[in-house]
């Protein structure tokens, strides 16, 4: 068994306290052949889902110890602290990796609207076997966000 | 502009009740290069985020119709009918797509374990800037749910 396997293998029959260093899981975590990750973004209190992003491990690292969320953006292929264009900030409550080490789970307190459109999340498109409706009005308008050239 | 891109440029600064019929969706959606999608379930009243697992158009498109969340295993390589093993299934009570169409949220209604570790949910690793710490215990044992051979 690889060292990989073998770390998330002993973390899924650990008993609650269980710990292993940080460096340790980011080596052995599996970032697809990009080096990026799904981060999931979750409010904190409310629950809701507000938007699926990719890290990269630097990302990771840097949203860690600053506490405010920074994405890879795969368009621009740069860093993306998530706000930077928008002012509609990422605060970091909480970071938790699933049980294979391929996926976060990032409990934040979004600052305004964290969807491009303006609206409060991403998943305004609810799906039906006939269809799709959009369920949700921008709380913004976009080009007060990001100018009038987005 | 592509059609993909028109479709998703539409949707955003359309109102509340605006519709697409489904198949155009889904030939818009963006599948990424193994025609996978990643799904993020949500339980629908507690707003815990379960697990994320990936589909493809078929497995979507069986989902809707039976509400029975059918995932695509990437490592079996086959559709995966949450629960077929374990009996931990998903009802599907809500699907929604977000704002660019390359990633799914469910609101399901979970039985049980959605973990393959017996967990609750699959986030069970908190990670801090030193390490990481399992923070919730199995509901049941895997043995219980897969047989001894897990």
């Amino acid at each position: 068994m690889s060292q990989a396997n073998d770390t998330f293998r002993q973390l899924e029959k650990a008993s609650p306290g269980t710990r292993q260093p940080l460096d340790r899981l980011l080596d052995d975590m599996t970032w697809n052949e990009q080096g990026l990750m799904p981060a999931i973004a979750q409010q904190h209190d409310s629950g809701e889902v507000l938007m699926m992003a990719w890290m990269n491990r630097a990302s990771l690292e840097e949203t860690l110890e600053t506490g405010r969320v920074c994405y890879w953006s795969r368009s621009r292929n740069r860093p993306w602290r998530k706000g930077e264009s928008s002012g509609q900030q990422q605060q970091l409550i909480e970071a938790r990796l699933d049980c294979d080490g391929d996926t976060l789970l990032l409990l934040v307190d979004q600052l305004g609207a964290a969807c491009h459109t303006g609206r409060r999340h991403c998943f305004y498109t609810r799906l039906t076997r006939e269809q799709g409706e959009v369920i949700s009005a921008p709380l913004v308008d976009p080009e007060t966000l990001y100018g009038a050239s987005q």
